[in-house]
């Protein structure tokens, strides 16, 4: 049903498709157990969007594509956290699901993070945010940001448009991309793919991938 | 209809209230022609939103609060708008209603911006990504960040978000934001109130720059 | 012999007073055993420098000011340092006396860091580059950031910059900070005091403290 | 004399060469009238660093280089300036030689700067401070930045330390920058060269450029 917003804004010049590039990287967004576990407050079942991702992992590793994770983390006395951001989200103090050094923040083990892959620490929604990330992609002459994870409505979206607007080719793995509402999931994917990246199919960006 | 995620968000931990702080501001994004003259690519009616932007705005003056105005502006050449950004938002680059210097990033005449009320050229959504907004609060010990003006789905959003970021106190005026499309303007604006700011009626939003 | 500059600059219109502001916070810059045991390659002998740190702390925490400390690190692997960056500072990655976890970022124990005295991990000289710090800072509306620590030439002026750029009232404490070159830290603290900070006597600035 | 700092820092384990890249860029720091003209009152005679700069830009253009000119700029009302950062530097203030729109923030008419040359406004010493500059490299897969112009102890420093944090190939062009003050000059250059660029003479940069 948001697809009428979608028609009104390419009336309006939006949503043009960007294509790939020629030197992609990879970002693994909060696929921590935080996120998929649902006995934390914020947990949902997203295994799908886990199966999708190593399914591009996989292939990325294949090919020598640069491999970043990312998870949310706050001091244990939660100082980090404290102010109007917090107020707003205050499951991000209550209950402790993002505590440095819990179980809680660590990546899924089906992902099987290679210890040359660089986890990055992040306190909002964007990989960017507060953080060296586009530093090592400048490092790495990177030009394209393949980005999966959770969730479409807050991290994705906020990560997608922050690689958007540092001018990478920024493409959003469909299949790869989850949210714990189907509907957030479905409004936001249609404005991600409208204002600063491509919903790309994951055959497709594997296809990318395995052409390089 | 978007309700059902809030509902389901909020169970989540989300969307909490921040409330209002001691150093109020107020930024007015992007109500110039070239959204607001549908002979603009990227315009709509939102002559409502003006008038209530001019009403937050003229309590504002009387209580001395700091007011912010944006455009989005490019170079003539479009040199600026070079890379995958444009190439997602063509419309920025055709038909030039974002060239700096043209009558189309002009504020709307009614809200009768002053000399002293700083006016701000920023090329993508939020009003702090590459301009020195921040340091402009910081400067004025700004602790809330009042958002009025255009589009909710777009600029809107991404202003609240990098305002909550900062950790200011980030209020959307309900009445004051508008979207060429309403259905994207009500989900965004679920999406707002849930992850980054108090969107609060205008009239709460009026009182509290009265008592002051 | 750097003071002929001071004085060129300051007829050029430089290095005028900035004052105390009415909410202060207090960065302490590297003062880990990498920074301050000779054993490191960067490591030399700043006991003054942490003994006054530490007289500083000591009124700031009578004081229920807001502390922060700083520290460098990088992955075991060191792929956050690969890059033309890690080519100028090749000490950075050799050796590795920056590694996140080793006991050589630690902080000096002298210092007695409190468990919510937040604890900041950059990769580059200023405390605000790629960290949330900034954010830190407006959620406790600071508006005073006295700095101290190491090393004047490289991370305090970064600092001081940064702080100033924001528009902090911006204080660098005279006897609290330390170069491993005498002729390097007289003339960037001259710099620092002409551009971005005041550099302000400890006595000045403990009293300063006292007085809140 | 400061020699003896740069012999100290290297045995430190700074100061190695980062070597050019394969995609550069050229960016001219401030070489406009209020820095060019003495009845300015932060200017000097920098007509050596305007010539040379001429000279770099010629290979430059020859060779279809991007190249970038900035300078600073506020508001006739100065509210831009208002805060802590222009009690530390009232020059911006008084005597209107930074204002918007007048002839002291032209680029130098010798410099022929065309009308595809991104002209970048800045509030502070380094030009990716508050602007889209480093969005720009990105889209033009830059990952090598030339640098000229003034002054070597502010702009020139703060925009080489910049540019080093974001992992490009930084280069300063030593005979086309220079400073109001000679031993200000000499210091900061070797700072620049220990920590954060290489300072490179011009002929070796004019023979890098003229290879492409």
């Amino acid at each position: 049903m948001y697809e009428a917003v979608r028609e009104f804004y390419m009336k309006h010049g939006f949503g043009q498709r960007v294509g790939f590039g020629e030197r992609p990287a990879i970002v693994v967004i909060d696929l921590a157990k935080s996120w998929l576990d649902t006995d934390s407050v914020i947990g949902s079942d997203l295994s799908k969007v886990v199966e999708n991702t190593a399914k591009v992992l996989s292939m990325g590793r294949e090919k020598n594509v640069p491999i970043f994770f990312t998870t949310m983390a706050y001091d244990s006395e939660f100082q980090e956290a404290v102010g109007p951001m917090s107020k707003k989200l205050p499951h991000i103090v209550k209950g402790s699901y993002l505590e440095r050094g819990s179980e809680w923040i660590e990546i899924d083990p089906s992902l099987k993070r290679r210890p040359n892959e660089i986890f990055i620490y992040k306190q909002r929604a964007s990989a960017f945010w507060g953080t060296p990330f586009l530093s090592y992609l400048i490092a790495r002459n990177v030009d394209t940001l393949l980005i999966t994870g959770c969730s479409t409505s807050g991290c994705i979206r906020s990560t997608a448009e922050s690689a958007h607007n540092e001018n990478f080719h920024t493409i959003v793995v469909k299949e790869a991309v989850g949210d714990r509402s189907a509907l957030a999931h479905e409004c936001n994917l249609t404005d991600i793919d409208l204002r600063f990246a491509d919903v790309t199919p994951m055959e497709e960006v594997i296809a990318y991938l395995r052409s390089r």
